[in-house]
Formats: structure tokens, C-alpha cells, sequence
């Protein structure tokens, strides 16, 4: 197969990315759930937005892709509510390695090298695109479900201490975010949308 | 309202266009009709995928942006079918611009400015990286019709010759996706999801 035939054959792929759905629901849309397709096209948005307030130096074409492609393993390996057990999601990580492997493997060689390690750079977040990157998509599900009473934190007995350890990425990247999200949290506790622990 | 304000206000908003509906359909989820905010994602993907068979030198980061950002003004103005009578696209463009003010127009002003530049560019397609975003927003119905069994083309009646005239960028930007195009084109009209007009 000739590289735009591969290259089209990925594309296609894709398209099962609209299939898997997530914990958070669309209010715009009768609060459907929404599907990993649309949310990494919202935080993709989200990164151009939001980069003045970043701290470190990024490269936010190389940070937009990482958000783009971030999501592609769940076509095989299903999304998994980001509160869950350690035990589950160390379980989800072998899974999402395979379908790395799969899905970018549909690709010709130089191209799936890149998308594997833009996707490993992306979880192991020790790079400062990686954990600006991690931020963007660790901050919207916190602005949905500031709009949705709750949402998905609600339904799950999530706690504060959670969702502060989940978003503490944004302390040393993007302070001014970081600070808008601790007065979130707070709120959220108030209304009794997050359990005071 | 300061400027981080500002633009989660703008982010929140965008959770609208996942409640626009397309022609297109998903052929991975039971055949429903995709909304404009995971189309935004598909063909956000297609740019750096694809890039290698571009003739012209584009600027990756700006082009991606533009595909992240084309649709956002359907939120005010709706989605208008491809092919549809001349006089309704016409109609459609004013209810986009005034949807451009409206909604890039709740960021920060030099925010504001450049998205709905980039809007523009877009839509007026004078430059490569237009042109190169144009012809990937183009390219990807011919992809999903193509999967299925004519889709939106078979379900419309479209014409060979609106198709051909709707692609036709991508015969200077990227000659090689032109001439797979055309194949595909004579492959649907044998098939009868074409008319042969």
C-alpha cells in the first residue's frame, strides 16, 4: 500500500473515535453524553486560548497535536472515568499501549513513530508541552462540570482532594489558571458538588 | 472581565457546536448524523497527516487553526448543506459574519482579531494555508460518502460535476489527493451514488 493510501486507511480509522463515550455530559446538547471525538476538538481549542497564561516555553503546534491525537487508543481500549481505581487504570494503560501500537501502526513508519511518542510524551507529562498539554485536558471536564451542577463529580462521589490532585499540573505551568481552578473547587464544595475531603 | 475571563466564557460556548448536526453521517455509530464540533476534530487531523502531499509551503499551526476554528460560527447560523441553491449559501454567509462578530468577539480583543481574520482567510481560501484547510474540509465527505455506500450525495442527488467543482483545490495544492479524488469520483458514478452530470 502506497503511503496515501495508508495515510487515508488511518483517517478512516478515525472515525470510530465519535462512537466512545465519556462521563461528561453536553449540556448545550440535553445533556447527552459526550464522545472523545468532540472533546479533544473542545480542548484542542482550548490550548491557543489559554497559552498566554503559560509560564514555561511550549511549542503549541506540537502541543495541539499531542491534544488531537491524545484520545485515539480509546477506539480500543474504551474510556475510563479519570477517578477511578489505580488498579483499573493501570489495567487501561497496558490496553492503550496495544491500540497505540494498532492504530498509528496504520500509518507509514515515520509518521507512526511520531504519533507513538507524541502519545507517550503525553501520559508520562514530564516535558513542558506534554503537561501543558495535560492541563488542557484535565481543566475542562472542571469548567463542564461547573456548569452541569456538578456533572460527573456528582454522580461518582468524587472528592476535592481528588480533582486538586488531578489539576495540579496547572500550579507551576499556568499559576493564573491554577488559582481560578482552587476558587472552583471551593465553590463546588460549598454547593456540595464535591465531598470535603 | 479580565482576559482569562474572557476566554473560558469563549470556551464554554463552544460546547454548542457539539448540538450542530450535519449531512454527514457516522457510519461507526449506527449511521447518526455527525455534528460540526467532531467533524472539526476529523479534519483538524487530516492536515498533519496529510501535509507531506501538499505542492505549496504552509504554515502547519496556522492551518490547523483555521480547521479548529472554521465552523464555530454555525453555533449563530447553522450548518447549510454543501450543495445547496446559491442564493441560500449567499444568505448563509451574512448569518456567519455577524455569528463571527458575536462569538470570537466574547474573547480579548487581539483574540478576537485574529481568529476572525483567520475565519476569513479561510473562507475567502486566497492563500496556501487556506486553500491546503479548504481542501481538507472538502475531501473528507467524498471519504465518508465514499465508505457508505454515497451518503449524503446518494441521499441529495449531487451531480458528478458538483463534486468535482467543490475538490477542485486540491488539483494545485496537492496533486497526487486530486487524482486519487478523481478515481473515486468515476468509482461513485459507476456505482450509481453519482450522477453522471
Amino acid at each position: 500500500m502506497d503511503a496515501l493510501a495508508q495515510q487515508l486507511n488511518f483517517i478512516l480509522e478515525l472515525d470510530k473515535l465519535k462512537a466512545v463515550y465519556r462521563q461528561a455530559l453536553v449540556k448545550a446538547d440535553n445533556n447527552r453524553q459526550e464522545n472523545s471525538a468532540e472533546h479533544s476538538w473542545h480542548i484542542a481549542m482550548l490550548a491557543p486560548v489559554l497559552q498566554e497564561h503559560v509560564a514555561e516555553e511550549v511549542d503549541l503546534l506540537r502541543v495541539i497535536k499531542m491534544l488531537l491525537i491524545h484520545d485515539i487508543v480509546e477506539i480500543d481500549a474504551g474510556d475510563t472515568f479519570a477517578f477511578s481505581e489505580q488498579g483499573d487504570l493501570d489495567a487501561q494503560h497496558g490496553k492503550e499501549l496495544a491500540a497505540a501500537n494498532r492504530i498509528f501502526g496504520l500509518l507509514p513508519e515515520s509518521q507512526f513513530q511520531e504519533y507513538r511518542s507524541l502519545w507517550l510524551e503525553f501520559e508520562e507529562a514530564t516535558t513542558a508541552d506534554a503537561r501543558f498539554a495535560k492541563a488542557m485536558d484535565r481543566i475542562l471536564p472542571l469548567l463542564q462540570n461547573m456548569q452541569n451542577e456538578g456533572g460527573s463529580w456528582a454522580k461518582h462521589g468524587v472528592k476535592k482532594s481528588q480533582v486538586l490532585k488531578r489539576n495540579q499540573y496547572l500550579e507551576v505551568i499556568a499559576p493564573a489558571i491554577w488559582q481560578y481552578v482552587c476558587a472552583q473547587i471551593e465553590i463546588a464544595v460549598n454547593k456540595g458538588w464535591l465531598k470535603d475531603q
